[in-house]
């Protein structure tokens, strides 16, 4: 197989969503690198605050090519790399290399925080582009049974819910309440959470009405034992601190329109509850989300666009018009 | 040993601290109860808070007997009793009797959350008096050797900080700061902090000034792993979340002056945080901590008054006059 | 509801096989405790093991009844029971009453190894017999849904099973082998595994000839991450250390027909291995197992007999004639 | 600082314990490598072992340097190195570089154990030389107050006692049998448990002939919570497995003098006991260990010799004339 010298890619060469397709260089293989050809990448409203510039934790740099979650095959190798071959089906994530001697690298399940991380968007052009470069350890091999438009949204959206659904440490018999089901990252975490089996034994969509309701109706009224909360209104994770159970677990993923929540520390303290934060997974979410995408045991539903229309779905994005997840054909 | 009719007891009939010495009746004992004397009791501002029905989730009734951190002697037992005789040494803590069959009661670890339980002050007079019941499996048998003064701060102050300090989950070579260290329940963190050996490598007194040039000295200003938050101002345990290092812990146990606090959402989930409220400790964290004092691992420096004196040790509590604490003798 | 003065049941006088369906005494109740009118008992080898006195570690008395899987309703409460009504449908389990005091129950998770529980079949009589007293904390609420026929041989069969895959630590995506299928509890842990979910993505049946081919098909011939082995044969479990995977967990939980095994101590070291044995399941096991069968998550077949015809149901285990699980109606 | 071309080193041609002291070629640097002075190397019996080509789970070559726990300072860093300066300081373990793809690379807390990793004596030379080349991740640092003679038998004896003693999940108020206490490693161990505070709050020397006497004082006869059998005579991981509590964890880390052991597996199964087999630690292990180091909390007493008298030293190993640990200053 030849490998193209220039490739398509949507390039930003200002902050905002003016992208543009343009032609640009393939990116050179470093000895440890393998070469992906991103066949689907997803498209996420992080994207668009990346893209914006809207994220201030992030430093970024122009000219920029968004995306962060791709799907695709191995075209190249490095002279170092003995995992991969020519052909392989691949994941491609945000973490695109890890230093291996940081603290977090050094501490078990932390390597998704690696203190010197590289990533796409931030430290190099991400999967709105046709071919890239992955560090060995971070290619994310796929068994070749894998549907790559439904792998794509896995790398990101997909573990991310999953790593939460794990956080909030439920068992079974236990119930799990997902906050904000109706929007994108929630109507996955849904399908999510009913396809797989992750421990709980209930998961109920909090955004509907009728929540309170149901929960009593198996629980004599005392509220879920957990919540991923996945909306993006701060007073969604507000509201889970009240009907959460005592000993409950409130798990927060999604990126919220307000920063700033208020809670009542007592509430916390006497009931023994637990908030947690956390982003992505570690290099062992992914093994175990790949496996349960593998055996078939989760199932995502995808609307599958070209490459050339994501100044479309961005609009539709913004406007909240996109239930579930877009993956984009960079073919097209 | 002959066991009196009567007793001595600190006794409120309206809300408000205005205790007064009385002589009652030393309460009768179920098949299933020992009888204990009370020769120490700790005291506590969470005493005083129940004796002027502040504590909104507590349903309290007249006349009370506050007190809830005891350790005495067994002077008589119930015809089923067998894990207790009579002379032998016992803690006396608030939860006096669970009910074996609720869902915490059958959860791993919640004993200390059981749905029915019975608890001193609430249920029933708690230690502020000289003789009390207590369900065998709630009686808390101190070994042979303990010092009975330093018991019975134990009871409450002790495990809830020991079981705090857990919570943080430090590994050795970690850093805990300890935040309101300078305040009652605070000065005793640090004491049993730095006595004990819980994992963590440092435990830093986050009330002090200099606390972020201590914590950079030994981290390269990441801040520290946890964050035990006894202090009652509010802002002590705001400022927690913003110092802890990624992936840290912020474990809440102290009563705040005020409920509401606020925080950043996107801080808590893009670092990775972790929230957690905890109150006491359940039967394994108690016998943890009995074991750590009998050893000699802890050793809770105490100030000894008589019972007689506590309408002044309640007001030198209020005033803030108390660093450590107080253990009333209750023959005197 | 009337209570009977006297019942059925199966007695043994001498140790032996030798049952006789005789009419004995509905036992009494204590205030702590239910009556129970079993209607389903499920008939277990160990049963037999009892009642030939050929279990080392128990002191039995006869005359004895045996029987420790049963499933009922309850007939009426004493006057503490707070947690049951006359009607519930009730499990009934080998631990009858535990003491709440001792090492083992003052350690999360370790209920069920109670240093003086009360169990059936060693202390009193049990499910061979229509009627049973259980202490309210050990009777095992079951849902209004479910079937008392499947409900009976989760008590022991179906708990330790579920206990033992549990305890192989098995994470989505990898491997567990069963060995020892083709039995009687090997069938149901086949059955048991394949229907719940409990985080392995794949349980093989390690007595097919072909187990290495098929783990080798999806493991690159690594091995199973954890075994759980129910085979009586020594050999099985013998075999299991030698083809489980580094860092890998062999389970033991079936009663072997003989008790020495050897095994290499540096492929147990140098591997990283971990053996563990354990017996049915602590309370939150019992918990979440029910939950489990509730939710439909398990179905299990069971063979459904009356309780006169027990003798021949014990001829047909000792001759290895049962696949699956009988279960007697106490009625017939 | 000019770095030599040549060093000596204590090297084998053929295998046996006839090391000779030449002249050999320092190592060449990659670019993601620190090049260590050694300063001081521990002598283990392993590394008898490694020469004599008795560990049938290893493939050697011929020549070979043997030693694979060392101390010393950084000389020269690869031109991708971050983490390291020239005149840091520097552990040195068996694990010389591991892939960061391999199953056990993706398991948190499994990097111990890459399945493509390089390891000292059988992929390169070892630590009975002047100077080696570590990959980035796997040269551990130690802060500058720490004392390389210490260090140096802490990178393969100290982390392997460490992680056994972690591996028996002994909690405050238990106890911990270290049996074989009297060899090499158990005297290290003994020391170690007693220096550091790892949970446990009673060390016994399981090798003394009152031991079980000493457990009962303190045990009621109930045996230790957990055992570290770090003896090499087989007896003394059989016996562990007689005196071990119900419930109790059996850590084999020494290398028996004979594989094969006998145990009843009804024992096990009934009392619910765990067997866990490990070797060195992880990267967390080895942050952990460090720290206690450098804080002080463990202190290993060494006997400082130099490297040219290693044929005398593995003379005094082979005779069981070595308590403790034999540092090799490299310079000598």
């Amino acid at each position: 197989m030849e490998i193209p010298k220039k490739q398509k890619a949507q390039v930003i060469t200002e902050f905002g969503l003016n992208v543009k397709l343009q032609e640009i260089d393939v990116p050179e293989l470093k000895s440890d690198q393998v070469l992906v050809n991103i066949l689907y990448t997803g498209v996420c409203h992080t994207d668009i605050c990346f893209m914006e510039n809207a994220l201030s934790t992030k430093k970024m740099s122009l000219p920029m090519v968004a995306g962060h979650e791709g799907a695709g095959k191995v075209v190249a190798i490095g002279k170092d790399v003995k995992n991969f071959k020519i052909g392989d089906k691949v994941g491609v994530k945000i973490i695109n290399r890890i230093c291996g001697y940081c603290e977090n690298c050094h501490t078990s399940g932390r390597d998704n925080n690696c203190e010197n991380q590289e990533e796409l968007i931030t430290n190099k052009f991400g999967t709105f582009q046709q071919y890239i470069t992955i560090a060995e350890g971070e290619a994310v091999k796929l068994p070749e049974n894998v549907d790559l438009k439904k792998a794509a949204p896995l790398m990101c959206a997909g573990i991310t819910v999953y790593k939460g659904l794990k956080e909030t440490n439920c068992q079974s018999g236990e119930i799990v309440a997902i906050s904000g089901a109706s929007g994108g990252l929630g109507s996955f975490a849904i399908q999510f959470a009913k396809n797989s089996d992750l421990g709980a034994d209930h998961y109920l969509d909090a955004s509907k009405p009728d929540l309170i309701k149901r929960v009593q109706q198996i629980s004599n009224g005392r509220g879920p034992h957990g919540v991923l909360v996945v909306a993006n209104a701060i007073k969604a994770f507000e509201d889970a601190l009240e009907y959460v159970r005592n000993y409950g677990v409130v798990v927060a993923i999604g990126v919220p329109n307000q920063n700033e929540f208020k809670a009542d520390l007592m509430n916390i303290i006497g009931r023994h509850l637990t908030i947690k934060g956390t982003t992505l997974g570690n290099r062992q979410d992914f093994k175990e989300g790949v496996a349960l995408l593998a055996k078939g045991k989760i199932d995502i539903p995808v609307e599958v666009r070209g490459l050339s229309e994501l100044p479309e779905i961005i609009e539709r994005i913004n406007n909240g018009q996109i239930k579930g997840r877009v993956v984009l054909d960079t073919s097209k």
